[in-house]
């Protein structure tokens, strides 16, 4: 049939198909989703539109062997949404561009969509279009359109010296996570708390837009390479230093057998990844508002912003000492890395 | 320095820093560029927001060896941006992702940087945010967002029986670059009018615009992957068929040394990719508005729209064949294609 189209759009039919509209047009700000040239979005009066992006791709961010398609689906829109998260912002809809080799169009991709579509659901951010290629590596890349009222973001920079400095649940716990699938033979189980943030990370939407609607948080990031390489970029835009004091640290809890001089508690949750929780700075007269945990997950006061712009790390004898970035950072070769820093 | 950020933030401020701030703040629609965990953007009341994304992938849509990575940097957004123009809508900024090796941060960057700069102030579209990561293929993917007026995005679904089909510029002088490029030993010169076609294509923004604000366009789409492969999109979106006129097919000019079966002008027109000239019905009482040319770019009727939902080609003797897609689909494998289809 000369109107049947070629495979690509077969493709992009299987995957509008799959999500199909998740609203109303009536109630959704989407008003033109996958089939045309471009998706148009229409923000609501008195709000300004939120973007951000990110890479998913096979080797770098995750391994086709060891982590199951379900959750690679997930990952890729909840990491995305966790920027939005950290600006205090609602997501909205996203768009999807896939390079899939030919041996992943079935069943791999079903899963992957089945799991894409419960993160799509659960954070109200509908499919809105995308871009499908042909490629050997699995490679995904996700845009993520949110919206918030107008002057209400939460940017990096707005950290005074004297703020408090929070985060929200427990750092190093998906790294652990990490570790533990990697020395799996087969892919991992899902039971373990520390495999499951590692796998299904859960944007701390709700956190980010109370923070805003209040006007509580001076400044917001989420943790996506590890409190020291994200640390120092809040501080970075807000021109200040912070004193972090180990003791408050919210480490994950690891069984004597795993512990090891790299494996501590303390070094993951300084240097582990893919955490996804909120980073934010709270004036001390504001401090009083923040409640020790908001809708199941805490919040602990870690530290203080500082005039003197250097990160320093105090024990739990007050001994001072420079905290250095040891998170991810993907242009570090793995040779070069400490062993402390995630490779895939 | 505790301070200095990993080499992904140093690389992420160069290029920060290549870009610049376009506008000033007050004449600019971006209120948050690079740096903080998302963009903000502010749409114009009374508009709607267009989204729109693309892959421009190493091996897929340029090679290394053969395309400049000035031209690269220009054709990676001029092809988002062409979606923009296929709706008539103005882009106003992007978020770009890039995947590198090591090797490729110096001289090929700050190429590829110098042509996306040009592309991204001739199309008044500002570099709003991004992702970086390191990987051994150069990976690129734009998403472009863009504005206009409520409710007057041309769509590809608004075709009628009868309305009459148009085509901007010429037809298979992008394909006939690529051609060119790919017999070259070394990069290509930049005095061919085909090669300069498919190095730096030009997306039809004031066309698409003028179509879009006086509503003269009944549907509307781009020409990414050859006129074979995006008509019939165009049809089935419309639910409607075509008659295409092979005479009146702008085509492209060949020696009559490259002449053969497969590098005939008709055959490049018909299947040819990468030409993004855009693709448009009128109904018969507004086609008189429409002129031959429009800001020095060839306007030509090439068809008509019917209810059969066919697509017939007729020829020079007016015998009628149906249109197969013959244009570029990436999840064909090469094997398979016939030779006309493009592989880079």
């Amino acid at each position: 049939m000369p109107r049947q189209g070629p495979k690509e759009d077969n493709l992009v039919g299987r995957i509008g198909y799959r999500f199909g509209r998740m609203f109303s047009l009536n109630s959704s700000s989407l008003r033109l989703g996958i089939g045309d040239d471009c998706a148009i979005f229409a923000p609501r009066a008195g709000h300004e539109t939120i973007l951000t992006c990110d890479w998913f791709l096979e080797g770098t961010h995750f391994l086709r062997a060891k982590h199951p398609a379900d959750a690679v689906g997930w990952k890729c829109l909840a990491r995305a949404v966790s920027d939005v998260a950290a600006m205090g912002a609602a997501p909205r809809c996203f768009l999807l561009s896939l390079g899939l080799p030919t041996t992943h169009t079935g069943r791999w991709l079903d899963d992957f969509l089945n799991g894409l579509r419960r993160a799509s659901r659960q954070f109200e951010c509908e499919l809105a279009g995308g871009d499908t290629t042909c490629r050997a590596d699995v490679l995904i890349h996700v845009t993520v359109v949110g919206e918030i009222a107008n002057g209400r973001a939460v940017r990096r920079s707005g950290a005074h010296p004297g703020d408090l400095l929070y985060v929200s649940g427990k750092l190093g716990e998906a790294e652990l996570g990490l570790r533990r699938i990697r020395q799996t033979k087969r892919g991992a189980g899902k039971k373990d708390r520390a495999l499951l943030k590692h796998l299904y990370p859960e944007p701390r939407l709700a956190l980010g837009r109370w923070l805003a609607r209040n006007r509580l948080a001076t400044a917001m990031m989420d943790l996506s390479d590890g409190l020291s390489s994200d640390l120092p970029r809040l501080c970075s835009a807000s021109g200040v230093g912070a004193r972090v004091e180990a003791p408050k640290l919210p480490v994950a809890s690891i069984s004597p057998s795993e512990f090891s001089r790299e494996l501590a508690p303390l070094e993951l949750a300084l240097h582990g990844g893919d955490d996804y929780e909120l980073l934010f700075t709270v004036s001390q007269t504001k401090a009083r508002s923040i409640p020790r945990s908001f809708e199941g997950v805490s919040l602990t006061a870690i530290g203080e912003m500082t005039r003197d712009p250097q990160l320093l790390l105090i024990d739990d004898r007050g001994r001072e000492s420079i905290l250095h970035a040891g998170g991810w950072d993907p242009f570090l070769a793995p040779r070069k890395r400490k062993s402390k820093r995630k490779s895939i």
